[in-house]
């Protein structure tokens, strides 16, 4: 599978980069289109990875440094602020470029702050998680938190290009390896079961650059279809319903020890997985596979039945839903699945009990 | 001129509505789009303008009111995450609309606020100030400030209807009237010699509704050609070098005493028809009937020597400016006008001078 010839991706009017991506970016960068540049990192990738990125920043890319504190905590207006005050004081002008080179926390925020700072400037992104590379590198959605409801402000921009490179994975933690292959999962749970079967035979440890890259492909394909979720693309949010609120409480409960998205994405599977099965025709054995590939990567999380009421109350919150229902998509088989399916307050509560039961 | 009809008009995909407006508000809510509503106002259009517009907000229109403080120094990013939590708290979901009451202010401010909101839920304008009808009611930007740099944060984004309605400005302090004429007279100035002709033998203290109808078809005709402000676009920017900068400086100095838009404006009108004198070919003699029409309307504003350099720095943070350079839109007659003239700052203090003797 790694010999696969990795093109560049086309998504929504940019390109996605694989093969010498940070020489694309040199490129990029030469063909002098921007006055003036920034590197948008965080106190992980300014150490980790802007090393490997500074040699690609020629000679004619003086630019200007804004570091953030690391950590989903910070994805705040008040570190967006913090971005656009420095843009000001920095004299960014409306020719500028914003290099996001860090995980989804820095890709989500850095579109973000680069999307409405003079209503919109040029921003590029280096994704340095499997995460961001996997996921929040397509689609064109930037966020940030607010009272701890995730992402619930933001906008649909597109990036000018994204630069894909594996060497960044190598710095990166074991539990930030698995954050990512909980969507790379996904992507296989929900609409291919051939990926889904490789992924099961591959060493999960280090995914490889072209399991990253099928990955990227099969998200690129369903963004492209929707790009604004009106419909197919909330196949995405398989496991998210319930996996947003359990990420979003324990942001709040658990200090340092919280969760990673992908940790909180696979809890999600896990519990819709069952609601598939109990309402969408998900056979048992299916299930059953599902549920032994998740409880084998991912370590148990204690979710008490006292939660329950907190995390429907923010289930109810996510943008994902209209009124007061709380939807989900579920599988009906693995590599299939379907969209908009209404789910009872109790039945939610009952998946995370079934959760509950497997470890 | 009043007799003209003032047919809607089509802006940017939408549609701004003149006669009957607030019945064809009524109309749009019925239409049964939306799960919920919420109305913004400030205190004063909570006052004055709520009462007009309540017995449109039909018996399907329970709405959630969110109120802010009026006044300019109040459209910041912190009134704004107000607005955000409230819409948090009120639990709007995607299927909501915004209903913006208000001056430009309360359409900047609750547009951007909407446009972010999950990623963008609809809004509509209720514009209740001469401003806001004839020029933040199309076009598209929204915007907040940060550190007085004014509309620094923002996007573009189209409501999705306008509902303009003249009794609105009964209640509207002169001085506000004033406020939104010096948009009227930049509209005839940049292009069209006979609506300014027709401005000037007009009472400007209560101007028409058909004037008012005059002025939104200028505006719209230029931004329809000119969406993202590329090019022509920027010849709206007549007076806004220069004028915002003040704006921004009298802010930040005067108190409660600050000037407002449109004044500010017109300071900044009278020095780029000086420029435009100086660079551009603008006769004197227009020149003085462009300075007589404009010192006749507003009071003087004293602009001290020892705030140029200031003032300069606000111009150079401007939005409108890439790298250091200085650009302004500058007539070369009544009704004409070319953008993109470079200014030193020998010019631009030397234009505040101008004014400064004036009076
Ligand atoms: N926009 C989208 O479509 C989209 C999709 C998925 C997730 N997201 C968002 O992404 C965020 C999660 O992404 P994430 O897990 O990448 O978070 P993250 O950015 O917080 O990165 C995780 C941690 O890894 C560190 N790190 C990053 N790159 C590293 C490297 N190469 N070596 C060592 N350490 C490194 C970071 O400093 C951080 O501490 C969430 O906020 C989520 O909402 C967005
Ligand atoms: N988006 C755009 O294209 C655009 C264009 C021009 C100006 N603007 C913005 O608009 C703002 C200025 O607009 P504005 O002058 O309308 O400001 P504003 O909203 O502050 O209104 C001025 C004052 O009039 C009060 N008011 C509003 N309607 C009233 C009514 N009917 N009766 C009595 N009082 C009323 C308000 O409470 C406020 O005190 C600035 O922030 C400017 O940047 C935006
Ligand atoms: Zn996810
Ligand atoms: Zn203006």
């Amino acid at each position: 599978m790694d010999t696969l010839a990795m093109d560049t991706i086309e998504s929504i009017g940019y390109p996605v980069f694989f093969e010498d991506s940070l020489t694309e970016l040199a490129r990029f960068i030469e063909r002098g289109k921007y006055t003036r540049f920034f590197v948008l990192t965080d106190d992980q990738t300014g150490e980790y990875c802007l090393p490997v990125l500074q040699p690609y920043l020629g000679e004619n890319a003086q630019y200007d440094l804004i570091e953030v504190p690391s950590g989903e905590q910070n994805k705040t207006i008040d570190f967006c602020i913090g971005i656009w005050q420095m843009l000001i004081d920095f004299g960014a002008d409306r020719n500028s470029l914003l290099i996001n080179l860090g995980g989804g926390v820095i890709t989500d925020m850095g579109g973000f702050a680069a999307s409405t700072y003079k209503r919109g400037i040029d921003f590029v992104h280096v994704p340095t998680t499997l995460l961001s590379q996997v996921d929040a590198s397509v689609g064109g959605k930037t966020g940030i938190d607010l009272s701890s409801v995730k992402n619930i402000v933001g906008t649909f921009a597109q990036p000018q290009a994204v630069f894909m490179d594996h060497r960044f994975l190598t710095s990166l933690p074991p539990r930030q390896i698995l954050s990512g292959l909980a969507e790379m999962l996904k992507h296989g749970l929900i609409c291919d079961a051939e990926y889904w079967n490789e992924l099961k035979i591959s060493d999960l440890t280090k995914p490889s650059a072209g399991l990253v890259y099928q990955s990227v492909a099969i998200k690129n394909q369903i963004v492209l279809e929707d790009p604004k979720e009106k419909g197919i693309r909330k196949a995405l949010n398989f496991g998210h319903t319930i996996g947003h609120a359990v990420e979003a409480y324990s942001l709040e409960h658990d200090g340092a020890k919280h969760l990673t998205h992908g940790e909180a994405i696979a809890i999600g599977m896990i519990c819709e997985s069952w609601l598939s099965f109990k309402k969408n025709g998900l056979s048992e054995q299916e299930l059953n596979e599902i549920v032994a590939v998740l409880t084998n990567l991912y370590p148990q999380h204690e979710i008490k039945s006292s939660c329950h009421a907190d995390l429907l109350q923010l289930m109810q919150k996510d943008k994902k839903n209209n009124g007061t229902q709380i939807n989900c998509t579920l599988l009906n088989k693995i590599g299939e699945c379907s969209i908009d399916h209404i789910c009872t307050e109790e039945e939610l509560s009952d998946s995370l009990h079934y959760y509950a039961s497997l470890y």
